[in-house]
């Protein structure tokens, strides 16, 4: 079988081993679509190479079907749809005890921490499995976890229908969340400087402006009668996304810190005195948010066609990377892990 | 009666004037004690003149009893002992139909927009009195004020019995929120440079450390078994103590930013992002934090005595504002405006 193998210093191949038996509790998946995350770029290049090892197998957003099962497995059967919830609390801790799964000091995760689902054969713990429906688009199955993670930082931040929500960043995190916030029945504004996202944005119905040409103070005021906004949610990973996501803001509202910021940030923290803001760090999703993101990836409310731009298959991986690379018009690239099986 | 005005370029003076009877709606208040806040100091320093307007009369930290009554008012009666609560929303806007007048963007604040309580006779809307227990020390009850503020806080801050909770500055504020904090269930400890103020710290029984010389992220570890503090109040206005209090706080923590900081800070957002931290701006207090600070006041449990460091009559404003700007030994300075009535 296939699989692709990150060997550092921005080198990916694709080599063909002998698949390996699922051990006791786990699974043996036949991955159909791998996505690429911004993580898996991130690791690409170079920044994670002591915490993946390397030669490393990633990859984690995925959908499959199962194949074998190790023993001391029940409740699957080959050929059942399946994704993987990547996210392995040690589930003894007092944050695990207080259901925060998700950001467990000593959590691991799939694909990261262990090997990932860049390859034909996966084997998995039987407890990571997540059923999907039988008839879904296993293409669009494997949008379920960064939909997950969209549902987790709207679900963060606590918004509500009829409220306004300012997402900075238009790439699929940013636009998965704008679909899932208004889904809930809020209002919702994209910032996105790429013509060609706030293209997608548009596409999704939604009103998009570019932060580099457009006063955004001004706008969102506009667009709240004087209010601002409830909600902004920061997924640009830029120092400017912060301080208009601070700027955009309502007495109280909440700032869900989405994007990952390597280098400390300038924060107006006297804004957050005077209007009682409150910033949120969201990471991940709990198994609650991944069932949600399946119900909604199922119901076709996640937009599939606009979001996956690109399909390349597994043995194309250092194309699929470049193409993600490149192009601001590229949204989320899919391997298909099938193809060459 | 004497009056202390402020004058702009930090002077201050105390001039003799006619009393003004209460218009309708007010009351006139004998005011018997006026602490000096921080803001009064940042008056002082000219940082705030164009919200204040020269000449002004400031202050709002006070307590006194009921002396006449305009017209349209009823409920009070002479001598009844009164504090005021300065804190004026509009009532109309979509923050304060929330609930959330503290934050009101009309809002106005009485001994700051509007004349404060460093005279002897003073005329409020009879709406913003809040009753005294007619057994409480009216030097104490000059301290209803920054006890709001600090109940506020740490109701902000969900602190639940059984919590560790870091204090970053032990100032009087600083040294309230610890105060509440306790009274609640949760332990505290406080980080203050000052020996003087981590004397005082020590006299309440509370741990306090200089954060100068101590490793606080070792001290924290150590106190809270390795996992971090569930909340951290910054209450030092320094950079340096918004790194302490992001840096010492468990995954889920809270940080609850009390302090005024004029210039934007850097912040740590990937911790934010990593532990899913949250960070709430807590400004000024309601009703019912007022309510719940009279309470407290009134049921000994806040150390008045440890806290009110000085009481200068009136007529020294001068030397009371100065000593508060010289000593880090100060706690709280409060003005007998009774003494030269």
């Amino acid at each position: 079988m296939h699989r692709a193998v990150y060997e550092g210093e921005r080198r990916l191949s694709v080599i063909d081993v002998p698949d390996s038996p699922p051990g006791p509790g786990q699974v043996q998946v036949d991955v159909a679509y791998t996505g690429i995350c911004g993580t898996d770029l991130h690791i690409l290049h170079g920044v994670m190479d002591r915490r993946v090892g390397v030669p490393a197998v990633i990859g984690h957003e995925m959908s499959g079907t199962v194949a074998r099962l190790g023993d001391g497995v029940d409740g699957w059967h080959p050929g059942d749809p399946v994704t993987v919830l990547p996210v392995l609390p040690c589930g003894a801790c007092r944050t695990c005890a207080a259901g925060h799964g998700n950001v467990c000091p000593q959590l691991t995760f799939i694909g990261i921490d262990s090997a990932g689902s860049m390859q034909q054969r996966w084997n998995v713990p039987a407890s990571a499995l997540v059923r999907l429906p039988g008839t879904l688009d296993l293409a669009h199955g494997a949008l379920a976890e960064p939909t997950a993670v969209a549902v987790h930082d709207v679900r963060r931040s606590g918004l509500a229908a009829g409220e306004h929500a300012v997402v900075v960043g238009g790439g699929p995190v940013g636009l998965l969340i704008a679909v899932v916030a208004r889904r809930i029945g809020a209002h919702v504004l994209v910032l996105e400087p790429s013509p060609q996202r706030r293209a997608v944005a548009d596409q999704l119905g939604f009103t998009a402006a570019d932060p580099a040409t457009a006063d955004t103070n001004a706008l969102v005021g506009d667009w709240t009668g004087g209010e601002g906004a409830a909600v902004s949610f920061e997924v640009s990973g830029a120092a400017a996304g912060v301080a208009t996501g601070v700027r955009a803001l309502a007495p109280r509202g909440r700032l869900v810190m989405v994007a990952i910021h390597a280098a400390p940030r300038e924060v107006d923290l006297h804004r957050f005195f005077w209007r009682e803001l409150t910033m949120l760090g969201a990471r991940l999703y709990s198994r609650h948010d991944m069932a949600t993101a399946v119900e909604l990836v199922a119901a076709g409310h996640i937009p599939a066609a606009e979001l996956i731009t690109q399909v390349e298959p597994l043995n194309r991986v250092g194309e699929a990377f470049a193409a993600l690379e490149s192009g601001t018009g590229v949204m989320k690239v899919l391997l298909d892990c099938a193809a060459a099986r």
